[in-house]
């Protein structure tokens, strides 16, 4: 970090905000990294702490007084714009809901549909975002079973939010968590990673050059249901969104008490992504993705997981990038194309802010 | 109206936006009355259709596979300023999600909670709002188990808004919603009406004289429990919120398919909340309230009724207002204190926007 209080470089870019501020919220806090957890940890889980919040996972895992098992779980959407290569808000908050779910091994059933809309928002706009919800919920096999509609003034709020929560069950016999990762699992990923941020980038028309890359958002359930079905045994999934992949290994090496150790040459990246993330000083490791599982399992079974999810369409393009190890509890390494090992840690401050 | 289209006066007040604008979102539409039932049914409900939520109760009733009977509901949060009178946008956050689900007979168990920060935002002002919101969650007998924190920049949102989504259990034998109100019920109110409302227009410093008129909000839960303790049978039950107890006995009346009529001298109102809506040319049928509630049951159990309730701390101001007629589908009458009748229709426009 420079010693300038008013300028920081962070992943490369020069941050013109003081991202570290103890009294107020700055945008680093939404990163999805280090910030935000210092906030969670810091200054939601005081106040609210219980054991289900605290267990840190992407829905929370509860038992219904008759002795079912379901998960819950909630996000809200401010993504700018409202519109991108590949996807939509609409699609952006029926996705990252259902996943949050499927990563806890639960069928998701039902979502729920907050709206914030800002007053001058052109009909047909908030018509578009609610005609791809629908679809993005149909192809996920949920309903979009109760909602709520709230409008602020003009310069209040920046076109739509959508906050979404959901229900999913959980089918007997599936374990799976952040902290359930073991020294010698595989490490898998189900395509190549860094698209959506990268896509939402380009619909803000930062890049210089032209590019057709497209956002992955995706609703992951299906590939959750054919690898249950192929592997007996799975201990944890995670969509890697905020914070990219990078930060959502940290978490389950934290959560598991365990290393991980990745292959840089084994990460799968699209030749274009590569190129944009060079240019603009990124590392795909830390950009969001929005319809990508990691899949953490016993060695013997990662070949039969990889041949179960790459039949399914956004699972073509699975392969393993590492192992869990031993090693000092939290930490992920990479072992650099060029043959040295390199440490990779949470992202830091804000890369790619509003992208979901 | 007026024939301007630029000024509109509605519920007395004069309106200078054009309230029905077809083709971008105005404040009208969210104000909980006709607006917002026109946005909802003409722009929402087209593609997201499905008979969950068409059944347009507080909450969704549904079936878990075990077959257990659960309530899922969600609300947005926007009301300004964070802070008023007897309240915080933190405690309506919980007591708003907590009353959705306790009205459709069900026990409030899980609450999640979406966070959209703006840049700038005083940390201390959060952690006030998430200290507000664990009393509220204790209070009411609710964890909240899953949550969600975004950003966005500075001028983007208004300081803080937040989602809440909530799951209950309706226990066996309980059948209230919308549609069961009978010819001849009793229709029952909780306590005194509008406070809510007049306390946020308070706390804008938009009266010209001092007041100590507090919000009424609060979890309903316990005062649900008290009533199905009594009464063997309630028809419907609901919080009336915006657009007060005139739009809400509206859609009662019209999803039964029944009259209402409403003796106006028996409408509770406390004395500076009738003082400040007559100041303002408001009607306290159509002040949003945040702790109480609407009861339809049988006219022969409205006694017990009102006796349960008015054990309890917040239904000590619990009268009966009228009665369930036949009469035309979907009208709200009111016998007035000077003798003659009056049609109460729903809200028309926006009376208090941001109020919640």
């Amino acid at each position: 970090m420079s010693e300038d209080s008013e300028s920081v470089v962070i992943h490369g870019l020069v941050c013109p905000l003081p991202l570290v501020h103890d009294s107020t919220v700055v945008l680093g806090h939404g990163s999805g990294g280090k910030m935000t957890h210092d906030l969670i940890t810091g200054r939601f889980y005081p106040p609210l702490a219980n054991d289900d919040l605290l267990r840190g996972d992407d829905a929370a895992v509860l038992v219904s007084p008759g002795g079912e098992r379901l998960a819950l779980s909630t996000d809200s959407h401010i993504v700018s714009p409202l519109f991108f290569h590949g996807g939509d808000i609409g699609r952006l908050a029926v996705c990252g809901t259902v996943n949050d779910l499927a990563v806890m091994g639960a069928r998701p059933q039902w979502l729920t549909a907050g709206f914030i809309l800002e007053e001058g928002l052109p009909m047909y706009l908030l018509e578009q975002v609610l005609n791809s919800m629908q679809a993005a919920a149909e192809e996920a096999g949920v309903r979009i079973v109760a909602g709520d509609t709230k409008v602020v003034e003009r310069g209040k709020a920046d076109g739509l939010f959508i906050n979404t929560a959901g229900v999913g069950w959980i089918p007997q016999g599936r374990e799976v968590g952040g902290a359930y990762a073991r020294p010698g699992d595989a490490v898998l990923v189900s395509g190549p990673i860094g698209n959506h941020g990268i896509a939402v980038l380009c619909a803000r028309g930062e890049l210089q050059f032209e590019t057709e890359i497209e956002s992955d958002v995706a609703p992951l359930n299906g590939l959750v249901e054919a690898l249950f079905e192929s592997c007996s045994t799975v201990h944890t999934l995670r969509d890697p969104t905020r914070g990219g992949v990078a930060t959502t290994l940290n978490e389950i090496a934290h959560q598991s008490g365990v290393s991980i150790r990745l292959e840089e040459s084994s990460i799968p990246v699209e030749e274009p992504v590569l190129a944009a993330c060079e240019m603009l000083g990124f590392d795909p490791l830390y950009v969001a993705n929005e319809g990508k599982l990691i899949i953490v399992l016993p060695d013997n079974l990662a070949e039969t997981a990889l041949g179960a999810i790459r039949s399914k369409p956004y699972g073509k393009g699975a392969c393993r990038i590492g192992t869990v190890e031993e090693g000092e509890a939290g930490r992920v390494l990479m072992h650099t194309a060029i043959g040295g090992t390199r440490v990779v840690d949470v992202l830091a401050g804000e890369m790619l802010p509003r992208i979901c």
